[in-house]
């Protein structure tokens, strides 16, 4: 019954997508429904609904448009990221650079993120100083990355600090807002931000551990591409990835570099440190009140930890 | 002793902006300073400002976050169009992706449209809609410049289209949000629009005529950068910019185009329409009561068509 309720919540999140990217310029319509239409799993607007919906909210469609938002913010980043990356695939389907080009590619992001902003417009400033805040972060982050990629090294802190701005900061900012258009009191929000900013954090350090084990049949984009951007993440015992002899063209030193990262245990630990940021995750929920969506919440934790993509 | 405090606000919108932009990912504030610092003509801030006073707002200080904002959409512009234009310098000094690269440069880019974002969301949604939609049209109107330029030719109606929506559109949005915040009555804030709208449009014809003649010391940028990117602009009587054999990394062909350009008579008939739509400018000004930035509004008309910069 709730599933069913969020599941079409998210069928409406893509209806509402595909509606506010429309525009006259037809190589920016063509672009952003490729990418927009290309699936994800869809869990920061699922995740904005169930925060919603666990802070009491009781009518879904009044969320649509902020859990639309948080799924373009990212969908805009995924177009910039693939440039930088030189990606050739996303979801399985060829990356909007590999198609259109840099330049289009690069005004598509843009145009992505504009309406990202036409997207939260309309509402109070309390929400948009939320989504700003997690934009800035979400940049910050994705800088510290490459920079990370072109040092060719990383430390666990910056690789915390990494995710936390790139990852955690949207998710914090989904539940945080699901929340408080519910009208729920400040300790929930708070809490529901809590639990986001865990899941996030997990969420990422899953992804990373996928990019370095993962079947790319299953993952849809070729594996190592992430690592060899040099978010690695999966750090060894001494703190430090192994990036030495990678570089972002030779396809040679990757795969040693991936060998030696599964080799060294990073792997193992970096599974455990998810496996804690999952718990955390967890235990803010307890705070909050009981409630099927709160359990839906908590599902989610197991979701992200135990995917396979 | 206006124009003495609108160049006091312009050093304060200058403060503001560097003070926004400030962050503790080094690269990204070394890269957002080099191109905030770089001076160019502040002509939209001065806008911002003066449709304020106008429209009849009696303190500068008030106006100052929102011509920030409206400085730093262009900015921002700046950095993704010089990744896109190939350009090597920006303002006499070397643009921000010649010095940091690509990567970094389309990241610089994305921070400074966030920070935009965190400046306006403190404001209510009047404001936010006005300024999406103004970067909407923005990067709609340099996606459509960029499919020109690859197509190698322009007509005048598609020049216009761009022109209107990557320039005037802020500028409209600049005297807009200026005289909403003054309070005036709706219809001086149409009038400063529609103002705006023409200057605007005349200011691009000037920039497009001046890359084809202007001289490269006092321009700071390298001639021709902007007609390689296909902006072209001034359209021959046939309607179409001379754009067969230019291409985007031969200088010859350019050269050649440019000299084309100038013995077509383009340029002639390039700045009989910026005057025109100089002169609708400044009959917009005359429905709003006189005022001395009234006729700093309409100076401004005449620094925009006889520049030389």
């Amino acid at each position: 019954m709730l599933l069913a309720q969020v599941d079409d919540g998210v069928i409406d999140v893509e209806e509402k997508l595909s509606q506010t990217i429309n525009t006259d310029v037809n190589l920016l319509l063509d672009a952003s429904l490729h990418i927009v239409d290309s699936g994800g799993k869809r869990l920061r607007p699922r995740l904005t609904i169930l925060s919603y919906l666990a802070a009491g909210g009781q009518n879904i469609s009044e969320v649509i448009p902020l859990a639309a938002a948080i799924e373009l913010v990212h969908t805009a980043t995924l177009v910039h990221d693939d440039i930088n990356d030189h990606s050739l695939t996303r979801r399985g389907k060829i990356s909007v650079h590999a198609q259109w080009g840099k330049t289009f590619a690069l005004l598509t992001g843009d145009y992505l993120f504009t309406k990202v902003y036409e997207l939260m417009a309309p509402y109070d400033s309390t929400y948009n100083i939320i989504m700003a805040d997690a934009c800035v972060k979400l940049v910050e982050g994705e800088t510290l990355q490459a920079e990370a990629a072109k040092n060719g090294s990383i430390d666990r802190e910056t690789y915390k600090l990494i995710i936390e701005r790139k990852t955690a900061s949207l998710f914090q900012a989904a539940a945080r807002m699901g929340a408080l258009l519910a009208g729920a009191e400040e300790s929930i929000v708070e809490y529901l931000a809590q639990y986001a900013y865990f899941l996030g954090l997990a969420f990422q350090m899953v992804d990373d551990v996928l990019d370095v084990v993962g079947d790319p049949d299953v993952l849809g984009k070729p594996i190592g591409s992430d690592v060899v951007q040099g978010m690695g993440g999966v750090a060894n015992q001494n703190g430090n990835t192994v990036m030495e002899g990678a570089t972002a063209t030779g396809i040679g030193p990757i795969k040693i570099m991936l060998a030696q990262l599964i080799e060294s245990g990073a792997i193992e630990i970096a599974k455990a440190q998810a496996n804690e940021w999952a718990h955390r995750a967890q235990d803010a929920l307890l705070n909050i009140p009981e409630s099927p969506s709160r359990d839906e919440l908590n599902n989610l934790v197991h979701l992200v930890v135990h995917r396979n993509r």
